[in-house]
């Protein structure tokens, strides 16, 4: 099963992509998390551009393999970040959200409008966010480095679970789509 | 009075942007109103640039300059714009925003999530959403050219008592902080 992950900081250190990373290291047997990188580098989002640069074309593509996703994202004056509501914002257009389980990773459990914000958008987008997938992890202020949390069983074995939950969401959808055809 | 007006929207026809530049027509004598055209060319904010972009510290200049700020801005997904957020994201770190009276306009009476979120960061960052000046224009749909929108005296008589209740806002805190001192 593959997953894409996309962290909504650009920062170096930051704690939202350290997470993805780490997931991508303890995903369960059969389960592909690949961490998306090129967030930094798409244009602001123009619906003038009628043809998509390469660079979106790919991250839809990415998406539109992908079985489900992954977003974590820190949040910045109580909002979510410019850079990933402009990622999402050039995926509206497409079909690449739609019916896709989706965890949202929240790294603070302070940050709740960036969180709530995020989860409306990705509704009104046609994906499925996975509540038993959706978790928040105490790591803000943790001062955690990413070996650390690598090594840390309790946000390891989170991280597992949330991807099974994924799992079981991708694969009920499977089957429900199979069962209407 | 030096006003500084930002539309979220990056479309060439883009209503708000339209809304905007006409505000700057029909401003009352003695009131100014500078369009900002930037902020499709801001690069995405990363926190770990220490030292800001010249386009981004000129964003920062014009705003310290400016008395007071309109923004107009649509909703995508039920959310503000990746593009006026990222612009928004940059400001955060300095002070641009402290004190300073806003008038948020709305082109759209169902596009509620994103003026919320708007509002909420905002007012996070420390500036005055004036709510006499933050009107609702049932624009979206009216399928409005520029021109008769100029020519709308319903619409420039709006669009002049917001910039009227800007200035009002702005008289109050300055005599506020002249009482202070």
């Amino acid at each position: 099963m593959k997953i894409l992950a996309i962290s909504g900081s650009l920062r170096a250190a930051s704690i939202n992509s350290m997470l993805l990373r780490v997931m991508a290291e303890v995903a369960p047997p059969g389960m592909e998390v690949s961490v998306y990188r090129e967030l930094g580098l798409l244009p602001l989002f123009n619906p003038d551009l009628t043809e998509l640069p390469a660079i979106v074309a790919s991250l839809r593509d990415q998406l539109l393999q992908a079985e489900a996703l992954v977003i974590a994202s820190p949040e910045y004056a109580h909002g979510v970040t410019g850079a990933i509501k402009n990622g999402l914002d050039w995926m509206v257009g497409n079909e690449s959200f739609i019916g896709k389980p989706v965890a949202l990773l929240n790294a603070s459990p302070r940050a709740t409008h960036a969180y709530a914000s995020l989860r409306e958008t990705i509704t009104v987008m046609s994906a499925q966010v996975v509540e038993a997938a959706s978790i928040t992890l105490p790591l803000l202020g943790a001062n955690l480095s990413e070996s650390a949390m690598r090594a840390d069983p309790h946000i390891c074995g989170m991280l597992r679970a949330a991807l099974l939950s994924l799992k079981d969401a991708h694969r009920s959808s499977v089957s429900a789509q199979a069962g209407i055809a």
